[in-house]
């Protein structure tokens, strides 16, 4: 039996554009056949939160820090400054005419293609964020989970 | 015959600094005999873009990404907030005053020890970017490439 | 004799949390027994900078970047927008709430834990740092050293 190629990316990052190079890669390589894991922490966690306001109890910076944090994948920015006033709005308009799939549907697929989607415990913890709150069918680790995948890894990304 | 080493590099960021890094590693690597392929998207496309404007057809929106989109490495910004203001210009005057490449110069020796230049052709469209503004002498491929590149690489990076 | 794993960061970014990230990985593979490198290129070479001014011979314009960055761990920004206006101080506080690790004890740690702390010689020069500013015990070379370490390497990072 041969083994698998592995990819896994840590998605530090919150902005639009940047999660979308993730997931297309993510994507890309699971059709290719490698196991994928993508390990979400920092603000990279902003992808997986659920769109809705979800109650649940959080002391004061938590909530604060839930506030000024963009809500599910469809709310993030973008990392280009030049784009900032118009940016995701023009980005989606220019994806939808060019038959982009717009980022909540890339992340659908990678869960479709048995991506392995993690949220780091340690930066949840950090930015007050609870397990409610972000997408069924992830899973929750930290550091160690993601070296263990990462030591074998064929590719490995920061992103 | 032993197989030679391989580096990718994804370069994402339109960051002169960053880009700057990207092309030094990849210079480097191909020095020390590497296969190195740099494979371009998203704003890192403009590292690949010509100085010159290069009369295409573009709708509206494309047109408008196209302007605010420096054209060429010697054009772009950088990462660095503290250094937005003076930024690029300052840089440029410290590397003269120590002798270190231009980022043009980097790209120039990159075409010249053979490192494989890709445009992704995903973010082309996307940005509207045509093969006649970029560079000669370069590679247009998607995410299948770069990953059947990057699952036997020996350093692959995202920048 | 097994071979040990190996981990190389290179870290270009001067923001705190990307630092963090950084050093978290790190200290997490040496402790799953990796041999861990930290090349600090650019803005990154901030986090390696002692607090106290150290007196040293600077032309103007490396007097004047010397001023505009950050001299040394605590006190390197963020790179998230929504945070940069209280920032720093916000994520200071809520990791004592949280008992998160502050950066300079991560850096301590990893010199505990022997990862290897590199200056890039070349971004340095750039920069107009001198290795009196720079926190004792590091060590100092060029991207062929980074390649050395990555070529082996089984995770390497792009921060």
């Amino acid at each position: 039996m041969v083994e698998k190629k592995k990819t896994t990316i840590i998605l530090f990052s919150g902005d639009y554009d940047k999660a979308m190079a993730a997931y297309i890669i993510a994507n890309g390589a699971a059709a290719y056949d490698h196991e994928v894991t993508i390990f979400h922490t920092f603000w990279g966690l902003n992808a997986l939160r659920k769109e809705e306001l979800v109650p649940v109890k959080k002391g004061f910076m938590e909530k604060m820090f839930a506030k000024m944090m963009p809500r599910g994948a469809d709310n993030m920015g973008l990392s280009n400054m030049h784009f900032a006033g118009m940016g995701p709005k023009l980005i989606k308009n220019v994806m939808k005419k060019h038959n982009a799939v717009p980022l909540p549907n890339l992340i659908e697929m990678a869960q479709e293609q048995d991506i392995k989607l993690v949220a780091c415990t340690m930066t949840m913890d950090l930015l007050g964020l609870q397990q409610e709150e972000l997408l069924d069918g992830i899973e929750y680790a930290g550091v160690a989970a993601y070296l263990a995948d990462a030591e074998d890894g064929n590719v490995n990304l920061f992103i």
